[in-house]
């Protein structure tokens, strides 16, 4: 084994491919002869010293972890603050990390943990302690900066689009008695991604999904309920796809729209399409069902997305080989070169490029009327989620899906009290 | 060709392999060179003399069809009263068979279906008109009487244990600093059967799903919510996965709950599983997420199984066979031979003892405490998600579902008004 040990940690939101990126993380650094640990619930492990010694899985293990969707590790939603305002964390980061002798800090997440990097590489710096950090992109929200697109992004816009395609067969068929219009909520608070994916469920603009509702455009519901009319007037059926975070004019989400208290005191759980679906039905009076898939949609390896899968598997291998070269506090970002044939690489990009950046969806892959995607977008996402990467499965007709051992390091520092 | 046609339907919710069954029976009836017309949205178009000329689909679009979701010629929510109440109606279903030269007749749905293909067959023989009616089964709900499992229910059920295994690795990577509870909500409004395939998903009481809601059992709020906190308290998380029709004690569904009108008069649809997550939210002050598949969960024929596909196709088969034979007013049923190894064979079983009878969940299906499933459950379930059937897929990463022509066959009768 080299001196010095690799920590990886997943944050945020998991994915159904970020283990696939651990997986990728763990397999080029045993190549190398390098010892990976993996914090427990991301930054959380790091900061307790709840550690978990890779070199106790199996090469079994490790290949099965490519398929298998979750955070193996476990992840965490905790937001460091700046050097100044969390201090005392960073520097109980920079401890433990030296505790156990780790060279190369590999942070698996979206903006937040791309800060995170950059502030933990330039504190230890500034006390000469030699580490390289490196941010290693995920996201199903595909809204970091620099980097083409996100590991994770891919394979959630093709449960997407494959779902909203079955569906739309579903209500086709059923319309002449039944539902006659089918809401769909996709993720996405702040940049209608996932909702833009399901665009490539149709060709044109008859086809499922009809009418998009983007985050970006302001929600008007007396145009909105006039276009949910002309489709059902039109195609005898509708095919509604809206992103969680639409908003109205003055800025209010849609989805605190439902909700509150029911007559009983109880917390009445609203959403976008559930708020959607009621309109419909009250303004329009037409028989409505409507899907909430939560986090079946990022959770969903039995239909990740071939080119997402290899990304994220090359952002993994690319995050060890620029550790190890120095590159301190760099993203591997995916550039694409070319749309058709679809073409990418791996490059590095500095974190302060990424964090605390936020990519929007480009002005014109909005349709015009708002209620759909354009050439452009089709072009973009497309590629993104091509090819299928099936998981194996089981005689029980079940997938495969790999829980580790998990095995803790020993501390070696007090019990860490915030 | 023969002389006579054979008349196909499909009827009630459609499913992600009913169109398997259609391409089986055109398959068969080609091979045999007899012709099929269609019916465009179910029983609804025998009525209305709306028709389609199956001959005029090319062989590769009926092999498509096979792999293809939704029901193709349109399906209807149309239920036939007794001979009796709705004899206008059975006396212009049997004026447009004989006009079109109809001798086999083909009704692929559940209970109602065999219902109205007995009346139908009955009324013909009192008029001398020789025709021959199958019932042909179909239903995600498995609740048809007398067949071992019904064709849909299987690829459902698959669709059902995969989504909640992929979302409990989500869960539990999230647990330590989010979401610690998330809700499922599952079709069935009357049996449990596919929440109980749920139980699929994990092998041991702390596998997800933790806990399951049957509409079997009547629901215990408080019992429930401790039931929660104990799975938490263990495990550090939690998934339910709900029947949408479960009932309090006194007969009313939890579904009703929710719902209501929210304060500008609004019609807020609710659900369980977003009840049930109010519940957990206000009493135990848990994080939790749900999600409601709806229509994903019938459509999902990217996830289908196998051995729901087989037999599919197997009872599409035999009911063009059993038809050419003149066994009238029977459906084709799955019947098994063993568990292990699983074998099954095609029979025919009356019409009479199909028609208006459901098939409930065993009471041994489920453990004593009310929120699993035993291993007799197991043995029955597990083959019926065995086997994965991948729809082919495009360059474009989606599905290849066909789009069949659908050629209107003219009519020959007085349009008919109800």
């Amino acid at each position: 084994m080299a001196q010095g040990t690799l920590l990886y940690a997943q944050s945020g939101g998991v994915t159904a491919v970020i283990n696939a990126t651990a997986s990728a993380v763990i397999t080029e650094a045993r190549a190398r002869k390098i010892k990976v640990l993996a914090a427990r619930n991301g930054i959380l492990g790091a900061l307790r010293e709840e550690l978990i010694d890779t070199s106790k899985e199996s090469a079994a293990a490790i290949r099965a972890l490519a398929h298998t969707p979750g955070g193996a590790f476990g992840s965490c939603r905790v937001k460091l603050k700046s050097l100044e305002a969390d201090r005392a964390r960073y520097e109980r980061l920079l401890a433990v990390l030296k505790a156990h002798d780790v060279r190369w800090f590999l942070y698996n997440g979206g903006n937040d943990s791309a800060d995170t990097a950059l502030k933990v590489s330039q504190l230890a710096q500034a006390f000469g302690y030699p580490l390289t950090c490196i941010g290693v992109p995920k996201t199903v929200d595909n809204d970091l900066a620099v980097t083409d697109t996100c590991p994770g992004f891919g394979s959630a816009a093709k449960y997407t689009a494959v779902s909203v395609r079955e569906a739309a067969l579903d209500v086709a068929a059923m319309a002449e008695t039944s539902t006659k219009v089918f809401v769909y909520e996709a993720m996405g608070r702040h940049a209608g991604w996932l909702a833009a994916a399901a665009g490539l469920a149709g060709a044109s603009p008859d086809d499922a999904p009809q009418i998009i509702l983007f985050p970006e455009r302001a929600y008007d519901e007396a145009a909105f309920l006039a276009q949910v009319k002309k489709v059902v007037d039109k195609v005898g059926w509708c095919v509604v796809v809206a992103s969680e975070g639409i908003q109205h004019a003055d800025g209010r989400f849609v989805a605190d729209a439902g909700g509150g208290k029911d007559s009983f005191g109880h917390t009445q759980l609203g959403g976008v399409a559930s708020y959607l679906a009621g309109r419909v039905k009250d303004q329009l009076g037409l028989k409505v069902h409507w899907t909430l898939p939560d986090y079946l949609q990022r959770s969903a390896r039995h239909i990740a997305s071939k080119t997402d899968w290899e990304q994220a598997q090359a952002v993994g291998k690319a995050a060890v080989q620029l550790a190890l070269k120095g590159q301190n506090a760099v993203m591997p970002v995916i550039v694409r070169n070319s749309d058709v044939p679809y073409r990418w690489k791996i490059e590095a990009a500095p974190l302060t490029k990424v964090a605390n950046h936020e990519k929007k969806m480009p002005a014109n892959f909005l349709r015009k009327d708002g209620y759909g995607i354009t050439a452009a977008a089709r072009a973009y996402l497309e590629p993104l989620i091509r090819g299928e990467a099936y998981p194996p499965f089981g005689r029980d007709g079940l997938p495969k899906y790999v829980t580790l051992k998990n095995v803790a390091v020993a501390a070696k520092l007090p019990k860490w009290e915030e």
